[in-house]
């Protein structure tokens, strides 16, 4: 059929590749915008316009900010010995609620993954390494990416690059392990391998 | 933690109220627009100012579209004794492709839902009835609703309001039965017991 709205099917079309929404999601959102809620389209076309202006990465972390740079880059008491690598400002974020952590991060905004052809090239990880080279401060590099197959390339990568480029600094990974508060019945084979092998 | 980007949680916060996103899946998708994907941003941002401008409801039938009146309303050469009451521009898309049905349409933009709140007088049913009571070449109101609770109660209120509106047009519903393609050990009992009281 000709369609309707051109300008309906112009914005399913930029909503559908969006990561996660697929055509009917797509399509679902776009008339619940147009005609149940014009106020929450105005408002989400304001707050995207504003975040397009004024969001960009921190200059020393890479995370997503609206300043140069990051407020915890910028905390003078956060102890600036401890560099945090994490894949995204979403799991920053949560070692942030944890309270268990006070060095600073690296944010990578993606993992290492051949299957969707990101390369160590793509994840500023030069940056990185310059800084854990120069920064004669840097004694420790906590790698926090998942133990997922990318997450886990990335984390051979980084901890091979630097100890190639800087020996002295201790590289660590986030411990694996049972989650707190969940049976061990429920607990794939996988992660309770990996707490048998990590266990103290 | 303080906000590292006041702006990109604005932006997570627009998103995740959208119909079928929760507050991880807005900040994936935030963080996704505002770092590897600056171009598609701002094509969601210019497409949904434009719908915005752009897309009214048909002054006919309802339906999203550019124009005042859609498409379909203004074509002669559809059949102006049916109207095929549906509940989203996206089912009236669907009810097209089949080219099984040449009449006309009243998009509700939703179903009746005592839970939801949504009421007759929610879904303009007094503009359909008004049409059904006052155009005399109206013959047939098939409701195309789904088969589900909202959808039926739906069906039965719209039967009830035009039997007594304008009780010589006869109101219709799609078929109930078997799914085309579909074996029949993997179709639940509903649709079969729909299919069994409709067997021809």
């Amino acid at each position: 059929m000709a369609s309707l709205s051109p300008s309906l099917d112009e914005l399913v079309d930029a909503l559908k590749r969006l990561p996660g929404l697929g055509p009917r999601s797509a399509s679902r959102i776009a008339e619940h915008l147009l005609s149940e809620d014009r106020a929450r389209a105005t408002k989400l076309a304001s707050a995207l316009d504003r975040a397009l202006k004024r969001v960009k990465h921190c200059e020393l972390c890479n995370t997503l900010t609206d300043e140069p740079m990051c407020a915890i880059c910028a905390d003078e008491t956060r102890d600036r010995s401890k560099i945090c690598v994490v894949e995204s400002p979403a799991d920053q974020r949560v070692i942030e609620e944890t309270m268990a952590y006070r060095g600073l991060y690296f944010v990578l905004m993606g993992l290492i993954s051949p299957i969707k052809g990101v390369g160590a090239e793509d994840l500023h990880l030069g940056k990185l390494l310059q800084r854990v080279q120069k920064d004669e401060t840097i004694r420790e590099v906590l790698i926090a990416t998942p133990y997922t197959p990318e997450g886990d390339a990335t984390a051979h990568f980084l901890a091979k690059a630097i100890a190639s480029v800087a020996s002295q600094v201790k590289v660590t990974r986030l411990a694996r392990g049972i989650p707190a508060g969940v049976e061990l019945e429920y607990t794939d084979a996988n992660t309770i391998a990996g707490a048998i092998f990590g266990r103290r």
